[in-house]
């Protein structure tokens, strides 16, 4: 198992299988050193573990469950990632984090949200995972998922 | 003429010449091996096709409609690679696809939206059209349109 | 100082300080030939200088405004690249924008704002300012801000 795994295995996290492609494209693609993941949704074990729109009004996602669900986003590109390289400890760098969070238009607390996946990229990769982000607040996401997250890493030669 | 351009021909399609940019940007750009597009609206011979948000109202762009303007997004995608380019066999690989989609609140259908310009993209490149792939909903999109694609693709040496 | 800066100057315009990280992300990031930055504000001196919706509305960020502001976010997206190369004469391209703007759902001319960060890169680089670009309208961006700006940029060996 990667030290990546290690890490993620004392904070209670394993790394999931990668669901099967459902349409014309693949959760992930190596060109070169560099490794894209498509936008990752938190689904756990294949269902979606959450839906609707991000904010502090009653029927809101609250910002601290969407953070977490930021997490399991970040969780499933990791996988993503393992999908293409196998082996996580050949990732040189997290390079680009761009985190969609669907809002209530109210709702301005993105970047913390995004902290799910930020932070959890960081303890996975160490100082490998410190990455350049854009956050931003979108009207819907797919299946109606709270959160999506999609990243670029770079690899070893 | 190019493979590529020879299979969207048996789709009854045809590499549309690019619009001249018409601000302080280009349709397509290489850098290394890589080529960037711009994210390309539905337009035909210079004119947006459809304008409106999509969702299942009795207004809004169908889901169905929205589709085909996502292949129009695509095909579009692919004049501006040609543009930088010329030879279209020359593409390796379709790296990336992010797809925006002006979205109804309530449409939580953007993948199959987004299914239109990736199946074109697999159609045109083969499995080298096997892409990684973002879909996220949007308020709104330039010019109203219901549908804007970008591509990165890369190029052989 | 750089060439770049002595245009910005001639502009009135002053490459500034880059706030430091406020979480497990850097504003910008060298892999490679390419620098990818994170999403900008228009931040000045650390104070967002805007807060709202784009539109024309009579509470809205008037579009003119919200040009100014996207120019604001490509100064801090260049500060950003400045703080990992140090030189901004080593740019040898501006490689791709992406521009978010947060739109009244009836307001589409995004690409008008956008040009507001687009035509001051080509200031500033001149012809490497020129570079593939998407615009989009979305619900809401972090802290209320009106406009978001990422770059990509490639440098020389």
């Amino acid at each position: 198992m990667s030290a990546v795994e290690d890490r993620l295995d004392e904070l209670g996290l394993t790394v999931p299988d990668v669901a099967k492609p459902v349409a014309a494209y693949t959760p992930a693609l190596r060109d070169g050193n560099l490794i894209f993941t498509s936008g990752q949704l938190p689904m756990v074990s294949g269902t979606l573990v959450r839906t609707g729109k991000v904010g502090t009004g009653d029927h809101a996602v609250s910002p601290e469950d969407a953070k977490k669900l930021a997490e399991t986003c970040a969780l499933n590109a990791i996988a993503a990632v393992k999908s293409v390289i196998g082996d996580l400890d050949k990732v040189k760098r997290v390079v680009k984090v761009v985190g969609f969070v669907a809002s209530d238009p109210a709702f301005t607390g993105q970047p913390g949200v995004i902290n799910g996946a930020s932070e959890l990229l960081s303890k996975a990769f160490g100082d490998a995972g410190v990455h350049a982000r854009s956050a931003v607040g979108v009207a819907v996401l797919p299946l109606d998922a709270p959160v999506e997250v999609e990243i670029i890493v770079s690899v070893q030669d």
